[in-house]
């Protein structure tokens, strides 16, 4: 006998949180789909040469590979050909290369599945884990209007979502490194500012200032602080944030390429509708190094920023280059749906979900199957998730089970209901009960599950 | 530059393609959740001890290995400690018996994901590819009405595919050894026969015959023409299945219970009302050797039987003996999505499909941007999915655009519609143009889509 287990670092759930897993996992694509995304699936594996083109250093340590029996047999010192795949931009690079001349651009793609990480074993890190990604590649050349039109697909898929009150916060890597040129530093130290900055949330103003002013940097006092008040900048409100760009005063052409780009991004912003409490400037956000090239995005629970960003992503000038010879101009997005389900759950925000079967159908005696099943047919073509309750047990038992697997409705037609041509209902939700005629339960559900 | 591509062996889809392939994941899956099985999905990779516990011999051959890099340095002897999953059922296994005390039984599951096998690199054959799996699992008992309930699933799900006319066709494992058994063949032996037996498709019943007649077998040729003259029975109707059942004549207490129980399905086939030419009594079908103990299925497409049978399964005793002391019986079936699909698209049935995109909102000049936004929004909020059109292009351009990407959909508002307060709208599948006040133009595409 064998010990059934998962392996460490994977998040296996029990049907019930399987159930609110999907329903998330579907308002997410809802959303992606409305917004005219389109759906790309791609292998779990790559060929490792493919791979690990870009990659190198921490990521390719957490890289999985896979081999097969013979290919374990013949193994030298050789990398295994295949790896799991450990992101979905690497593939998507991959995808829009190989299917360059068969796409159109702006190629608007999403692409929902799970990518492998060897991260050491700890609470809350997981080896597999969904990402659901946005992401629109363009050729040469993608208008700013695309970065604009993010925030309005994560606004309208965490109010699907309907997990709290959240912010989207957004910078711009020009508007950074044009004001940090303006203060004198130049391209290099640019990136190093840019790495210091980002640390502000974990290290505290105090110990950035230090290292700002200390041995490497060598930055007067003056320019720490304004680099400081800089990262300070946090809107509240659509004038606020215009107000708040206008007050950062005139700049270098760099600083005011990413200025004008955030004015049309929030003039956008407005004519899409979206709340204005949902989003704000944060000038400190600069999300990682090298990647990104202009607007970054982060996405915050306003009762739970301890959790951190739960939507993140930004525009970045060449997706491919490893692939293609063509100029791949992107701007997307990710939702680590696998850590946010494990976060929220912690919290206490989503849990266990009502069944997906809406209503059981009890059976009461052996000689009623045949009228059960007829009666779950009708249902099911009239669109209600139906389960037959197959053998007839002690109707406390059937409606104790219906409660206990979250179904919300128990079909109940002993002979006195039969007799009048009648179907009494359980709403174990409500915990009431009712009864209709037989022709019009269908109906009656369908109303009562709106 | 690397040369992007796939490894061999698996399929990857263009965007319509895989929107194609959605919609089936997604019939599927709502067929599934209708007769009221519950999600489960588990991690791609399972411990190797757990994985490879009960398999052997060619299943252990095509096992894909997983291992990170830092564990690839130290291998030694050993086999890795990760394993890619090779089908759905002994994930299945582990995750009952890890989670028994957890579920309800008799547990009603489906499971959708991809699996994994080393098979040889050739045209039809994946090493990736999607099983979308139910089973019931009874805890010590399942009654056969489970069994019975099966081919209602398989008929809405294929009915909903809308592929082609099919046919489920079943037998009995009980009612194949009790004949054999009637005839004087004993258990070891009953094996044997019925291994012979189902390779009736592939050989043909002269050479079948002769195996049965030769060396090992020495089976009368009374008795062999018995044999085959029982594997040619197939019923045309419920009726017809009834009347073959019974003009099989007397047969030993496993010979009867298996035609009890086929009875019995029959019998609950007709309450749930699956229409009588969708199923049929093959007393051919055997599948495979040790797994399955009663029923057994398979599904075939009428106008295409050289593509094999579609989705199949059966009754088993016990699902997790390496992982439970507990009985746990059970009876599912599994349709292998990605070749099916790969298979219809061979045979023009399948093919790129209208994009899940309804409507691109046409943008003919910049100053029109905000108001192109604010109706999309409008449509999105009624449901409908909506690309908008950021730049501004010839109209021919982005009606042309619309009509490759399968858009059905374009809304145009040039000086003069909106002058009128009206949009005009190109329907790209029918290639009409009407127009439609704005006000009423969500209500006016959700009716054409409907």
């Amino acid at each position: 006998m064998i010990k059934p287990r998962t392996p460490p670092g994977v998040l296996e759930l029990l049907p019930r949180e399987q159930i609110a897993f999907q329903r998330m996992l579907d308002a997410i694509r809802g959303t992606f789909e409305a917004y005219g995304f389109l759906p790309v699936e791609t292998p779990v594996f790559e060929l490792t040469e493919v791979l690990l083109t870009k990659s190198g250093g921490e990521t390719e340590r957490q890289v999985y590979f896979v081999q097969s029996t013979g290919a374990l047999e013949k193994s030298g010192a050789a990398l295994p050909e295949l790896a799991l795949r450990f992101d979905l931009t690497v593939p998507l690079a991959r995808y829009v290369a190989e299917h360059e001349h068969e796409l159109a651009f702006p190629f608007r793609r999403y692409q929902m599945q799970r990518v492998y990480r060897g991260e050491r074993a700890q609470r809350g890190r997981f080896r597999e884990f969904y990402q659901c990604d946005i992401d629109v590649i363009g050729k040469d050349h993608l208008s700013i209007r695309f970065d604009a039109e993010i925030p309005a697909v994560i606004n309208a898929a965490f109010e699907k979502l309907a997990i709290g009150e959240f912010t989207i916060q957004f910078n711009h890597r020009k508007l950074l490194r044009g004001y940090f040129e303006g203060q004198g530093i130049d391209g290099e130290r640019q990136l190093l500012v840019l790495r210091e900055l980002d640390k502000l949330d974990k290290r505290g103003e105090a110990a950035v200032a230090a290292t700002l002013a200390g041995e490497g940097f060598d930055l007067d006092a003056e320019v720490v602080e304004r680099l400081l008040a800089f990262a300070r900048v946090r809107s509240t409100g659509h004038d606020d944030a215009l107000a708040r760009l206008d007050a950062l005063g005139a700049g270098t052409p760099l600083f005011e390429q990413g200025r004008d780009e955030l004015r049309q991004v929030l003039a956008q912003l407005k004519a899409l509708g979206v709340p204005e409490h949902r989003y704000a400037l944060n000038l400190s956000i600069a999300r990682g190094l090298d990647y990104y090239t202009g607007i970054v995005y982060e996405t915050l629970l306003d009762a739970h920023p301890e959790i951190g960003s739960i939507c993140s992503g930004g525009r970045y000038d060449n997706l491919a280059s490893y692939y293609s010879k063509s100029k791949l101009p992107g701007v997307g997005i990710s939702i680590g749906l696998t850590r946010l389900f494990w976060q929220l759950r912690e919290a206490g925000i989503v849990g266990a979900a009502e069944s997906s079967v809406d209503v059981l159908v009890a059976l009461l005696d052996d000689a009623d199957l045949p009228e059960a099943l007829a009666l779950s047919q009708q249902l099911r073509a009239a669109g209600l998730k139906v389960e037959t309750q197959l053998e007839p047990r002690k109707l406390a038992k059937q409606l104790q089970y219906a409660d206990r697997a979250g179904i919300r409705f128990a079909v109940i037609r002993g002979e006195d209901e039969a007799a009048r041509g009648v179907v009494a209902v359980k709403d174990l939700r409500r915990g009431e009960q009712f009864e209709v005629p037989r022709t019009g339960l269908a109906d009656a559900l369908r109303e009562a599950l709106a």
